[in-house]
């Protein structure tokens, strides 16, 4: 598959969608990928099966607080540095990029780093969504080192992490971020071909080129279509009463109060936010959580709201759709599940929570939730 | 000359009064030093004369808040981390080391780092004293780059900076240091033989060594000793009578008040402080200031008072000490004088001012600061 002016366009609605609200809003990520690929063709997306055994793959992304994106815009030539980087670190030539999360800007960053670092990206990535923290990572859950990590800002100031956990690479490469005005980019969790084959999530690329092509071609409205192509659950629908949204210790953090409007009128929703829409509380119960994915799409347009653009009076649908397989496991949830995050609660798969609760919040799902 | 338990003792204490208060209390670093001079035998000092003009020497330093290093034990292994990471990233064989300030507990690790390196240290440093931040150093008023930069923590976590100037330095590798616990351990500024001979301070070791024994054989009271032997001035004995002190952002900052005694009754000083003693304030008026070298003394046992060891009730006899010559340039008072801690007067020698005032300051300074 080649990622080319169409397909990108495809490829950025899918990707805002499995974002959850974060890895950056896919406005200028789509804008410089289009650049990218216009400047030196389109960039090639090899399947993972296709990677040999011992051929690198670098998962990219942008680290730090979406917010910052919007006004501190990257430079093309972190991918050429990011690459140089790795190969220094490692002694080996790589292979090709990854993109580290599916979700966003993070989806679309990769395409415009491997197009001028001459390398293509493999049909896969670390989250199946977008998470806010480094051990958040497919391949954390595999057991592949966090460490060599590289990191690079838009002026080229690299550094090199070495011989730290996941955990402690969080704390360190954040605190950077934030010394470095709020977002860098990194390379890190690199694998080999064959460690790829059973630590990524494979086929995220083309799963969002196919998501948004599903979206674009709907003779439905896409709501609809988001629902029911990806098995997912309207939450609630309403108007957004009230923003508290902070940038702080590199991430952006708040939360959401959705008023119901029409058939959901009289509801209070609030989504509580770190990068990501994390957790949907309702009167109480939880009616969402980490690492099912929780979207807001604007009523009128359906495009995905990003967590730095939420504000005051948008008319908007909150959705919930499956969480990626990898992370439903015990193992899995002890990564990215609301206890995760902090919350004193477990997950519930939305799909579950909705067909238990007869009262008001299930009114807005569709039939196939159970009921 | 060979630093071993006995010039150790001397260095210590030298090094503690060219602190400035700060550089970390000499007391868990003169310990580690012993033992580490115990098991692997003296240390030797050599001339940066001596050192060929492409040997490569690392500047070796404590980052971060000295208050935490009175719990945070270091691990000597880091010396061999240092190296390591130093000779990987530089392709060069290191020739030796050299403490990055001479004061305090940053003296004596670099001995401890040194000795399990299996390296000498160079009979100089970068500062002449103590300073908090990384761009502080002569090596970068003498154009050195700062980078690349090695950065370990106790459990061989390791970090490599690269391209950065020494302000970004400072902002990325504090931020670490913040992130690690508060404490870290780096090698920046590094030179070659040739380039430490014009842009270090020469002779820093055994300078301090020799302060130690002087003032250690000093007949007379030992404040005296050292007032005379470093041509300083005493600015107020007296009775701490507040201490204001906080670690925030990778540093012990605050202000330490001291109440008159004696022939000082009626005066109230105040010491503001930055890892270090950064100026002297009395009724509105600077007494001494950065880059001179301001020290508390404890009145009986003249033993030094770091910055993060100064408590309510003390007993203390407040010196300055001429500040290095390095430093009284107008692109030293650039980089180190009171606007680079954001104070707005300039620096004045404290032997000019004590002079210039024939009011209260004057009456504690010795007759030899002009009048």
């Amino acid at each position: 598959m080649l990622l080319d002016a169409t397909t990108l366009h495809h490829y950025a609605r899918g990707a805002a969608i499995l974002g959850a609200g974060g890895g950056g809003s896919t406005g200028v990520g789509l804008l410089a990928a289009l650049q990218a690929v216009e400047e030196l063709g389109p960039v090639e997306v090899v399947p993972v099966t296709e990677v040999p055994d011992d051929g690198l793959i670098m998962p990219v992304a942008g680290l730090g607080s979406p917010d910052v994106t919007l006004e501190k815009i990257g430079n093309p030539r972190m991918g050429v540095w990011l690459r140089e980087m790795i190969e220094r670190e490692t002694g080996l030539r790589a292979h090709a990029m990854m993109p580290g999360e599916i979700g966003g800007g993070n989806a679309l960053m990769p395409v415009v780093w491997a197009a001028h670092a001459g390398l293509p990206l493999v049909d896969a990535d670390g989250m199946g969504r977008a998470f806010p923290e480094m051990q958040m990572i497919s391949m954390h859950l595999a057991g592949i080192p966090a460490t060599p990590t590289v990191l690079i800002d838009e002026r080229g100031q690299g550094m090199v992490f070495r011989d730290m956990d996941a955990h402690w690479l969080e704390r360190a490469a954040r605190a950077v971020a934030v010394a470095f005005g709020g977002f860098v980019t990194t390379a890190d969790h690199v694998v080999t071909g064959a460690q790829a084959r059973t630590s990524t999530v494979l086929g995220s690329v083309s799963r969002a080129v196919r998501i948004g092509e599903i979206v674009s071609g709907s003779r439905s409205d896409r709501v609809s279509s988001i629902l029911e192509h990806l098995d997912g659950h309207a939450l609630v629908t309403g108007k957004i009463s009230d923003v508290d949204r902070r940038t702080t210790d590199g991430f952006v953090r708040g939360s959401v109060l959705i008023d119901g409007v029409r058939e959901d009128k009289g509801r209070l929703v609030r989504v509580e936010i770190q990068n990501e829409n994390l957790v949907v509380l309702e009167e109480g119960r939880m009616l969402a959580s980490v690492p099912d994915i929780i979207t807001v799409l604007d009523t009128q347009t359906s495009d995905v709201v990003f967590t730095e653009l939420l504000r005051y009076g948008q008319r908007v649908t909150l959705v919930a759709l499956p969480a990626p397989d990898i992370w439903c496991t015990p193992r899995g949830l002890e990564v990215v599940g609301p206890r995760a995050f902090g919350y004193d609660f477990d997950y519930e798969p939305v799909g579950s929570i909705l067909a238990g609760l007869p009262g008001a919040p299930a009114r807005s799902a569709p039939a196939e939730a159970g009921r």
